[in-house]
């Protein structure tokens, strides 16, 4: 079935009546300051902040009421702050939210600082005792994260130095804007790396450092559509849903594939989709590493579909979705080779994800005959516009830098594999114990049974979907973990499943019956 | 004139071949290293490298075939490579770059490590020795930097704790995900404290903290666009490059206004263009701060020129381009307020302008009832997805909320007023020196003509356009800087225009013949 994306109708869509009805907890120290503590004697310390301070030369023709006189925005009314407060102690249950906790409830506020604030130190000693209590809830946090493909262990030290620059690497990273500080010459360092890795010459290849693997993906999709403005786009219905989102965004016409139960592209369905729009050029979204199942889709298949069908090169674009294992895959002997040798237009991986760093990042590939088809002058920038984000994070680079320089190609083969064999022996304490499980040939990703328990699940941190949870094994994860992890997950299942009443769920429809060790399938 | 975005023909796109052709120089480092040192034992190395590490437990059904043997990936032919180093020497000529300059030139390559690398501390050493050089880069281009935006004048040295972690706040902020390693606490703090800049409820907002001004722009016209699906977008030619580019990407029909000399959007070219198009819904950018000339448009008379021409409120979705002058105008008295009490739809801000801040961001504030338009749940995150970024960096919120707690509402009025002052200043110096100049009442963006010298330009990181230049007043330039860089500008201009071959640019088409300083206008 077609679907026409962003005309309104949106039937991809999920029910909108379930992501309605947010309720906003205010938190209780959200009521208005006494009036005392905000207005006395406003007006006297205005002035003094406006007049006494040392700012320098004052022009004769500068109209000292061109600043208003309280500067203190009103707040919300009494009634709603009240509300919020009484639902805390329970006299008025709170409005439900549907999906997660709101964070209105444990939000830290931003409040005033008293104009003696600067003299008693009270404001720095309060904003101190947050940031320590919100470190150790990091540290706490960071221990016990399984489910979502970062690599958390990394140290950056030597990088601190520079925390207080402001770099931004606004537009092109190969064109030098007016704006001097920022560290192109890292981020072309490390793009050159990336195209190394995927083959393709310093001279033929564009590409920049996004903020995350959606950026990659907005980007790649975006330059498959000037590339075919026409082109309709294919995605398996297992691909990140910023694929999804891109189509929307872009008013693209998108077609949905079928998937294996491995999680990859079914390319039969593949080909009954491409063979309904022959008229049409296809763009499509290839995933090295689906989100849910780590699933990598047979790239070379892919190919020889499209040519089986009639698609000539000229007539397709693929973009490689390497989020996740873009980086692990080249390393892999068995995996389909990411490379622009063939008929690829563009491969985006993560960089927070198997490198690691404090903030989400992500390279970009593509071909430089592509990105023209995309850019345009910004002489305000003295530079060209070719990304999706304008003004770009400076310091993404040098975290990437430093990593890729510190572990090479070689460092990386040896953290591919050290993750390949804890991911096997996770799945193998996990069938033991008689949990069923599945692993892709070529992934780190283990999935299984999604835990009973709400709580379970977030102290491990383990992203589900429907029936399933996973575990994506990355470099941080050691054995230890894995083994603290199962033990407890054997542990509680014990209680969840011991008197009989509930039993584990089936999940021979999402993993294959072979992978199912349900009360029907073991 | 209608142009129709993103149907490929693209009339508002600069000529392609003004950037195309873009020259790839390669380092002089980047030849391929001599065979002994990639090669050397190289099978010996790997096999050491892969069995006698401390791996933990291989399981029995482990194919140590799966990885690959040679890591390394080939890199490009000699003759490539040789090219780039003869280009240095002045040999070979390299192909021009049209704008800027290529940053192949001067990256840091990142290169393999030796086996004996750990032992030796050679690498650190030498990466110790450019992170070294890089800093003190930054250091000297941070100190004369006057033409961008960016508030350098920050102290986070008590987050420097937070940053060897991988903080993400994937998703909605509100509604926590699964993943542990947040900051919606704080993200949540900051965003209330801009809805109560901006006037609007609690329980009436929504709002995210983005990777930069762009996305909130990208942001604000697709909820726009997904409010009103056939709406048509109308923004003053003086608008952000994004907002064109967003109107490229979405698909949208785009109509661009005129401006006055001031930069502000020209309402009697609005009304006209209004009235071409009243069968149709209105999508309107308005502009808190112009990029080139911190013009400020007239909120209040765009929505009586929307009225007039027979808009009624339900008919239209105004998005606020605050990302410059955002957070200043509400502190400033003759501004025409930016608030949710008017019928607007979304505001944004940058973080990384007034408020100052290692890396880009910027805060999105939109009315609850718009996003529902916009979002769709995301079970994988526990969450939905309402943002343009998928994962999103949990850093930007802390340092936010950093400096909003230690300034407050009252400390940022206190700059605003330093910044206007010292932005008076600067006109006053300009204009006694013989140089026309203009500022904006409501503005810290001083243009004036243009320097004859690049090399100048680049030194004080100016930003440029047409004939014109500007120095857009942060809270760090001080008169000092002001005074070195004025005294500069006299001394060289006496040089360029000394001998009377030369005359200063008229810039009168630009800021008008009033403000103009040339021989005909003086």
């Amino acid at each position: 079935m077609m679907e026409k994306m962003g005309d309104g109708s949106t039937p991809f869509w999920l029910p909108q009546n379930q992501i309605r009805g947010v309720a906003i907890h205010f938190p209780s120290n959200s009521a208005p300051p006494p009036p005392s503590k905000v207005m006395a004697g406003s007006i006297d310390m205005m002035l003094r902040d406006l007049n006494l301070d040392a700012v320098e030369s004052l022009p004769e023709d500068f109209d000292p009421t061109t600043v208003i006189n309280d500067p203190l925005p009103p707040i919300a009314n009494d009634a709603l702050h009240t509300n919020g407060v009484k639902s805390i102690n329970g006299k008025e249950k709170p409005r439900e939210i549907v999906l997660g906790r709101n964070v209105h409830t444990s939000c830290h506020e931003v409040t005033e600082p008293d104009a003696d604030d600067d003299d008693s130190g009270d404001r720095e000693a309060y904003m101190a005792s947050v940031l320590a209590r919100y470190r150790k809830s990091l540290v706490e946090r960071t221990k016990h994260h399984l489910g979502y493909p970062y690599n958390l262990d990394f140290d950056y030290g030597a990088l601190s130095q520079l925390q207080h620059f402001s770099i931004n690497n606004l537009g092109d990273p190969f064109i030098e804007s007016n704006y001097g500080v920022h560290s192109r010459q890292f981020e072309v360092g490390v793009l050159d790396w990336f195209a190394r890795l995927w083959e393709l010459e310093k001279n033929e290849y564009w590409g920049y450092i996004t903020n995350c693997g959606t950026e990659g993906n907005l980007h790649g999709i975006l330059v498959g559509r000037e590339v075919f403005p026409d082109g309709i786009l294919y995605a398996s219905c297992e691909s990140h849903y910023s694929i999804f989102k891109a189509a929307r965004m872009y008013r693209m016409d998108c077609e949905k594939v079928n998937t294996l139960v491995s999680g990859e592209i079914d390319c039969e369905d593949f080909k009954a989709k491409l063979s309904l729009h022959k008229d049409k050029p296809a763009i499509i979204n290839v995933n090295i590493g689906t989100t849910v199942k780590g699933a990598v889709d047979d790239l070379d298949l892919v190919i020889k579909t499209l040519e089986e069908t009639g698609f000539s090169h000229d007539r397709f674009y693929i973009h490689c979705d390497g989020a996740l294992f873009g980086l692990m895959m080249p390393f892999v002997k068995l995996a389909p080779k990411v490379s622009f040798k063939k008929p690829i237009g563009s491969v985006s991986v993560s960089g927070h994800k198997f490198v690691g760093c404090p903030m989400p990042c992500g390279v970009q590939i593509t071909r430089l005959e592509h990105i023209n088809a995309l850019s345009r002058n910004v002489e305000y920038l003295a530079s060209r516009d070719a990304t999706i984000m304008g003004s770009r994070n400076g310091h993404a680079p040098l975290f990437l830098w430093y990593t890729l320089n510190r572990k090479g190609y070689r460092g990386f083969q040896k953290e591919v594999q050290k993750c390949l064999r804890n991911a096997h022996y996770l799945k193998g304490r996990l069938t033991s114990a008689g949990i069923g499980a599945m692993l892709n040939e070529l992934s780190s990703t283990v999935v299984f049974e999604r835990p009973q328990d709400e709580e379970f699940t977030r102290k491990w941190q383990l992203a589900c979907q429907g029936s399933i949870a996973h575990v994506v094994v990355m470099p941080n994860i050691t054995i230890d973990k894995l083994d603290d992890f199962v033990d407890e997950l054997i542990e509680k299942r014990a209680v969840w499943y011991g008197n009989e009443k509930l039993q584990p769920p089936c999940v021979a429809s999402d993993i294959g019956e072979s992978n199912c060790l349900c009360v029907k399938h073991k």
